[in-house]
C-alpha cells in the first residue's frame, strides 16, 4: 500500500489518490503513512478528508505526529485537535516537547483546554488519566423518542454511543442504557425503567489493573467513570482496555525475568535504557548467588575428597531452579487472573506437596537408573545425588507456591518479589542438603 | 450476597429475594450462586426472570450448569437453550457428559441442533470454534428506515447490535455499519453509501490468535467470519476475544517456565494432571543439565587443584541463565506482540550486543572489587571468575535475543523453545570459557 500511495503521488494522480484512501481504513493509512517521506507524508495528510484525518492521526506513531503538527497551519491544527477524542488528545500532548505542545494547546477551544489540562492531572495508570468524555448522556426522566433524538443530535463527536449514559440533574451517574435497549424499547417508555442500574463503575482514582479485571468480569465493553461526589466525568472503552491488558501483562513478563518493566518497544529503546533496566537485578541476584558460592566454600572438604560431586552441583540447581520457577509462575498467574486469592494459601501448599512428591519421585528414580546403570558411578554418590534431588524438588515447589502468595499478603507484587528470591532459596537448600547427605553416605 | 439469599430462602422470602435479584449484575448473581447448596441453586435459578437466567446460566461453572440441567424439565431446559447464544451453547454442550448432552439436544430445535453439530466440527481454537450466529444482518439496498426497523424487528435475541453486517442475496458479506452510522444517518440514505467496505474480517479456519492480533491493531469490538466463500457465517465479539488475549498470554507464561500449556484454573486441575504438565520438561532439562556436568568432570584436575573454583560455578551459571532470559523474554514478547519481526534480527543481535558490553562490564567491575577488596581472593582468580562472568553475560544476551528469533522461523514456538535451550548453551559456554580461563591464568 505505501508502495501504491508513493506511486500515486509520484505520477501526480493525487484524485485517484484521495479516491483511493478513501477505500482503505485508518489503521492502515497510518500505519503505511510511516513509510513516506516527511514531505509526502504531509501531502496525504492533507488529501484524507477531514474526519479521516483526526482518525489516522490517532493512529500515527509520535513522529509522525509531532512532524505534521509542526509543518501545517494553525487552522489545520485547530480542525485536528477538535475532532481528536479528549483521551488520543492528551497521549499526543504528553509525548510533545514544550513548543510543539505549545501549538497545539494555541489552538484548542478554551474548554477542552481545561479538559486537557485536568485530565494531565490524573495519575499515570488511573481510571481518570485513561478515560475520555465524549459520550452520550440521557436523562431518566426522558422518553425513548427523545432519548434518541438527543443520541441523533449530539452523537456525532462521541467516540460511543452504544452504551449511553444516564445522569441525573446533579449529573450523578443514575444506570447505563445499551443502545441495543433503546433501539428496541417503545418510543413512550421512560429512560429510568428501561436503563441498567446494576451496572459497574469506577472512581477517577481507581488502578487501571482494577478496571481491567472489571471489564474481564462483567464482559464490559464500556464503563462509566464518577469522581467523589458520584458524578459522572468520563468513560472508559474497551480498546484502551485491551492495550492496558497487554501493557500488564508484558510487565508481568519483565518481571518475572528479572526487569524493571517498560512498555516501551524494544526497538524503540536505547541501549542504554535497555542495560540500565536490567543491570540492577543482574547485580541484586549476582550477589544473592554468593551465599550459594559461600556454602560450598564451607563445604571445601567434602569436594576436596569426592570431586565428582562437583559436576552434578549444576544439575541439582537448574532442576531445583526449574521446578520452582514453574510453581511460582503458575501461582504468579493465579493471582493475577483472580483466580487464586490470598486465603487460598493451605490448598496451594497442600496441592504443591502432592505435585511435588510425584515430579520428585519420577526425577529421582530417572536420575539414579541413568548414573548407576549408564554412567556407573558408585551407588552411594548416587544415593546422594538422587536423594538431593528429591528432596530440592519438593521444598522448591513448595516454595515457589508459597513465596508469591506471600508477597501478595504483604502487598509487594508477586511477580517481582518471587521470582528472584525462589532461586536463591532454592539453590541454598539445594547445596545444604548435597552436602549433608554426602557426608552422612560417603562418610567423609 | 450470598449470605443474603440463603437468609431470604431460609425466611421464605422468595417475593422479596425475586425483587432483590433483579437488582442485581447476571454475573454477580452466577458468581454468588455457585456458594447455595443444589436445591437452593436451582430455587434461586428458577425465581429469576427467563432472560436473566440464560444470562446468570451462561456465567455459571460448568458443575452448576450441568446440575441444572439435570435437575430441571425438558421445557424448562429448553427454554434455557433458546435464550443461550450459540457460542455459550456450544461451550457448555463441549464439557457436559453424554448423558446430559442428550438431554439438551433432545430440548433444542431442529435449526439449533444443526447448527451447533456444525460449530463442534470446526477445529479448537479457529475462529469457527468462537465465533457466534446471532448478528443484525442487513442488505446493501435498505434504505437506513429499513434497516433500522430490520434491527428492531430481529435485534433481540441478538448478541450484539452496536455493529450490523451488510450482506448481498447470496449472502456474501459486503460491508459493516456501525449502530452509530445507522442512528445519525438521515431515513432515506441507502446502507450501499453509508456502509464501511474496509473493514477487517476473518476465515473460520483463522487461528483466534491472528483475531486476537486484528482485534487489537484495528481497535475492533467485533468482527465478521466468513467461509470459503465468502459468505457470512458469524461473528466474533470482543469479551470473548479478551477472554482469548488472556489465555495466549496464560500460555505463554507456562511454556516459558518449562510447562505444557493449559487453560484450566490451577485449583481446579488435578495433582496428577499438574504434575504431569511438569514432568516432562523438567526431565528433559535435567538430562541436558547432564551437559554441564560432563564439562565439570573433563575439567577435574582444575578443581581438584583450586577448589574453591567450584565455589563460583553457581554465580557464573545463574548471572549467564538470568542475562540470557531477560533477553529471551524480551524477545518472545515483542514477536509475540508483532513490535519485532523475523527480518529484525540484525537490529536485536547488534542491540543485545551493544546491551551485553554494558551490562556485563558492570557486573564484572563490581565482582572483581568485591572479590578483590572483600574477600581478598587471589588476584588470577579473581581475574579468571570476572573474565569468565563477561564473556559469559555477553554470550547468554546474544543468544537470548537471537534464539526465539531462530524458533519463529523455523516455525516453532519461540516461547517454548527458546528458554529450556538458553540455560544449557549458556551453562555450558559459562563453564568452558572458565576452566579454560583458569588454565591459562592459573597455569594448572
Amino acid at each position: 500500500m505505501a508502495m501504491t500511495i508513493m506511486e500515486m503521488i509520484k505520477n501526480n494522480k493525487i484524485i485517484e489518490l484521495s479516491e483511493y484512501l478513501q477505500e482503505k481504513n485508518s489503521v492502515d493509512i497510518a500505519k503505511n503513512m510511516m513509510y513516506l517521506e516527511p514531505c509526502d507524508l504531509i501531502l496525504v495528510f492533507r488529501i484524507l478528508q477531514k474526519d479521516t484525518a483526526a482518525e489516522v492521526f490517532s493512529y500515527l506513531k509520535q513522529e509522525s505526529q509531532q512532524y505534521i503538527v509542526e509543518s501545517i497551519s494553525d487552522d489545520e491544527v485547530k480542525e485536528v485537535i477538535e475532532k481528536l477524542f479528549l483521551d488520543d488528545t492528551v497521549d499526543f500532548i504528553e509525548e510533545l516537547p514544550a513548543n510543539v505542545v505549545k501549538k497545539v494547546i494555541r489552538n484548542t477551544s478554551p474548554q477542552k483546554r481545561e479538559f486537557i489540562n485536568q485530565f494531565l492531572k490524573y495519575k499515570e495508570c488511573s481510571a481518570g488519566s485513561i478515560m475520555t468524555i465524549e459520550f452520550v448522556d440521557l436523562k431518566e426522566e426522558m422518553t425513548v423518542k427523545e432519548a434518541i433524538e438527543h443520541t441523533r443530535k449530539t452523537g456525532v463527536n462521541k467516540e460511543t454511543i452504544d452504551t449511553c449514559f444516564v445522569i441525573d440533574k446533579y449529573r450523578r451517574l443514575k444506570g447505563i442504557l445499551p443502545i441495543k435497549s433503546l433501539i428496541l424499547s417503545k418510543e413512550d417508555e421512560l429512560i429510568e425503567n428501561i436503563m441498567d442500574n446494576s451496572s459497574v463503575y469506577a472512581k477517577t482514582s481507581e488502578d487501571q489493573e482494577r478496571i481491567a479485571y472489571l471489564f474481564k468480569e462483567y464482559d464490559l465493553v464500556s464503563m462509566a467513570v464518577v469522581d467523589n461526589e458520584e458524578r459522572l466525568v468520563g468513560i472508559i472503552t474497551i480498546d484502551d482496555v485491551v492495550d492496558i491488558i497487554e501493557q500488564e501483562n508484558t510487565e508481568d513478563f519483565q518481571k518475572m525475568a528479572a526487569m524493571e518493566p517498560t512498555d516501551e518497544p524494544y526497538l524503540k529503546t536505547s541501549v542504554f535504557t535497555l542495560a540500565k533496566h536490567r543491570v540492577v537485578w543482574l547485580l541484586v541476584l549476582m550477589i544473592s548467588a554468593m551465599v550459594t558460592g559461600s556454602i560450598i566454600q564451607q563445604f571445601e572438604d567434602v569436594l576436596q575428597s569426592v570431586v565428582i560431586l562437583a559436576s552434578f552441583i549444576p544439575m541439582l540447581m537448574d532442576t531445583g531452579g526449574n521446578a520452582g520457577s514453574q510453581s511460582s509462575t503458575l501461582i504468579i498467574r493465579g493471582l493475577a487472573l483472580g483466580d487464586i486469592k490470598i486465603k487460598d494459601y493451605l490448598k496451594v501448599m497442600t496441592k504443591e506437596f502432592r505435585v511435588s512428591l510425584i515430579v520428585a519421585t519420577v526425577l529421582s528414580v530417572v536420575n539414579f537408573l541413568r548414573l548407576y546403570l549408564l554412567q556407573k558411578v558408585d551407588i552411594m554418590v548416587c544415593l546422594t545425588v538422587c536423594g538431593s534431588l528429591f528432596f530440592t524438588v519438593i521444598i522448591a515447589k513448595i516454595v515457589g507456591g508459597i513465596l508469591p502468595i506471600i508477597a501478595k499478603k504483604l502487598k509487594c507484587d508477586p511477580a517481582i518479589m518471587a521470582s528472584p528470591l525462589i532461586t536463591t532459596i532454592v539453590d541454598a537448600f539445594a547445596l545444604m542438603v548435597y552436602f549433608t547427605l554426602a557426608k552422612l553416605f560417603l562418610g567423609i
